[in-house]
């Protein structure tokens, strides 16, 4: 007798998702850039079982990124070079990756410098470390623009305070909030002058937009697959210098007390292996087009910023964050349709179930007053209806349009 | 200008599997419990995409665990009710389950209690977790058998050593050297009367055999989803007690010193949120099979125990570990093989190269003296012509069957 009763496992059946990139336009601030390429398709069908990659493992060194057939080996270089580093891995999430940076550059009670525009995993990888932190601030409402320079006097401030320098200091290079683009090469000259090893957390840009990590003196990249390279989650990348991949990828040198076993192929902060399947294979399978589809990064902001125009037609409403658009996450302020939310009998989901009825979907339903969206990808007759999509729900509801 | 030249792209167009299940019998050791079901199979397509399983995370809580479209929060409660356990997570991988356990559990230094037929992940995890280790000895040659009785002795020497009890206690319930499959019960027991945590490594064992963790004593219950679910990698599952649960799925209490930012929904050792796409949603679509499947361990076994006796026909050739065989993972011993392969052109490759001319793959080339195999899933007659394969080899190469 199974222990779980087969009626309750009906809901496991024929699983479906809601919105297919072929039947909605799918604005939703996390998902464009993880969107498949046709290649990545074909990848996760052909490696879709367990350990799907490990056909090849060569047996005396037994490492996920030595396989190669398929080409692992050969990619993690590629990787490694298209963002101007020396050394990268795959990883099982961009947080993983911070994680993996802080706990080998770290001891508990170092401390790690921040922006405070920082993704919450980027503060749990930092308290997971057992290191304490320290936020650059940012220059509050409406830009919220970052201070950079501040990363300077943190560093001073900790130095001060422990009597040595921080463990690293972390700049996100593009924030979830307001999709601001930061300048990482101010950071990374500031963390030169220092000698602190300098993270940029790429989870935004590398994969959608050219990141040079050399040029703007990061020590270590760490981005997502799953939400900038067109790859299935979880992927996670950590590209680093020579030097700092040196510490981030140190060998095991655990020692079995009675069987004297050794590992010492392994790095151990990796856990050995990561991602041992389908994955990372879309993330391989997809690199030809995003090494192309970086290069078409301004036609891409343009279309963000042609919508964001086209929204700012509608009274009250304004694009909150640094202007212009450097980036395709935008955050949107709409005290117009919040205004129409108070009255309306859907009070704020109208928006979100208006839009649907169109077949635009992403944003948080319920959201009026501020709302977030990401055009990466979509083609520009597709941004224009998103466009027209809202002056219309705006029109219906009786708001100004300019 | 592309950073990386085109033609260096084109290794990977058209990524293609080498032993797809439809042309070969693929005997892999680690890959047989992951092969996925066809239900699988049909989820991995329909959640490919990026953050695919994130269309409805609910805005507040913000956590994989709480979506209830698709079924992610009904799951985790069937997951733990399946294994006998009260709280489930889907982590990145096993090992990923066994640093969090040893990570939470544990203070740098303090000693961890662990079998010496673990996997190599569950060395890196104590060691990334800053842990020292006690091995728990085994018999050694042939049965390899653990001395269960001695976590006792371990508990008391790590007592006398640093007058306390050990962090933790793991026994992987089934190695992946010789597929033994260990009482847990006797370590459960021992455990409890320490009031020590007991983890459970079952990444052999729990999705393809009925695993209850409450009736083996254990605190926190490990596996491997791509290993043992008939899921894509990578997927681990991190199954506790109650108790257990509230210390591995602490929420994160870090603050930012100037923004205030508080993340309190945030289980901080999980990252936040781990598996949030298609490897989830093929463990999720593989469990009503799975559920099913582990009723039918016994033909497995037992396919497994027939295999053991054709092949110990061959002159020279026993079967490794335990016998008579209680998993399906089996380690052999070849003096016959390993004799012709002193001769052989093909030196020790010849056994992996008639059997893949033959259309089976999975055993390690090179090997012979001894290799491992593991029949899980392979309906009878497929064994059978293994069986008739290893026969008709040590035929032709002059080995005596009896």
């Amino acid at each position: 007798m199974p222990k779980i009763p087969k009626d309750r496992l009906e809901i496991y059946r024929e699983l479906k998702r809601d919105f297919s990139e072929d039947k909605f336009i799918n604005l939703h601030p996390i998902q464009r850039g993880g969107v498949l390429s046709p290649e990545a398709r074909r990848a996760i069908i052909e490696f879709a079982d367990g350990y799907s990659t490990c056909d090849w493992c060569p047996p005396k060194t037994a490492r996920l990124d030595m396989i190669q057939r398929p080409p692992i080996a050969q990619f993690m270089q590629d990787l490694a070079e298209f963002l101007g580093m020396d050394v990268a891995r795959v990883v099982t999430r961009c947080r993983e990756a911070q994680f993996i940076a802080f706990t080998m550059l770290g001891n508990p009670g170092d401390y790690v410098i921040l922006d405070s525009l920082a993704h919450y995993s980027t503060y749990t990888a930092a308290e997971l470390a057992r290191l304490r932190i320290k936020e650059v601030p940012h220059g509050g409402y409406p830009e919220f623009r970052l201070k950079l320079d501040a990363y300077a006097d943190k560093i001073e401030e900790v130095r001060r305070e422990t009597g040595k320098l921080p463990a690293a200091v972390l700049l996100t290079h593009v924030d979830y909030l307001y999709g601001n683009l930061n300048d990482a090469a101010v950071v990374g000259k500031i963390c030169k002058e220092y000698g602190v090893p300098f993270i940029l957390n790429a989870a935004y840009s590398a994969g959608v937009m050219n990141v040079d990590g050399k040029k703007l003196g990061a020590d270590i990249i760490t981005s997502s697959g799953h939400k900038s390279w067109a790859a299935s989650a979880p992927t996670g990348i950590l590209a680093a210098t020579e030097e700092m991949g040196e510490k981030l990828f140190a060998r095991s040198r655990i020692v079995g007390d009675w069987s004297q076993r050794k590992f010492s192929f392994k790095e151990y902060a990796l856990l050995g292996c990561t991602v041992m399947g389908a994955p990372l294979m879309t993330l391989i399978a997809s690199f030809p087009h995003v090494v192309e589809r970086v290069e078409r990064w301004p036609q891409e902001v343009e279309n963000t910023r042609y919508l964001v125009e086209q929204l700012e037609r509608i009274e009250g409403t304004r694009q909150i964050g640094v202007r212009p658009k450097e980036h395709t996450l935008t955050h949107m302020e709409s005290d117009g349709f919040y205004r129409v939310s108070q009255t309306h009998k859907r009070k704020g989901y109208f928006l979100y179930e208006e839009l649907r009825r169109r077949g635009i979907v992403g944003i948080q339903p319920g959201l009026t007053r501020h709302f977030k969206f990401n055009t990466y990808g979509l083609p520009r007759e597709k941004v224009e209806r998103v466009a027209q999509a809202f002056l219309e729900i705006a029109e219906e509801q009786k708001l100004k349009a300019s």
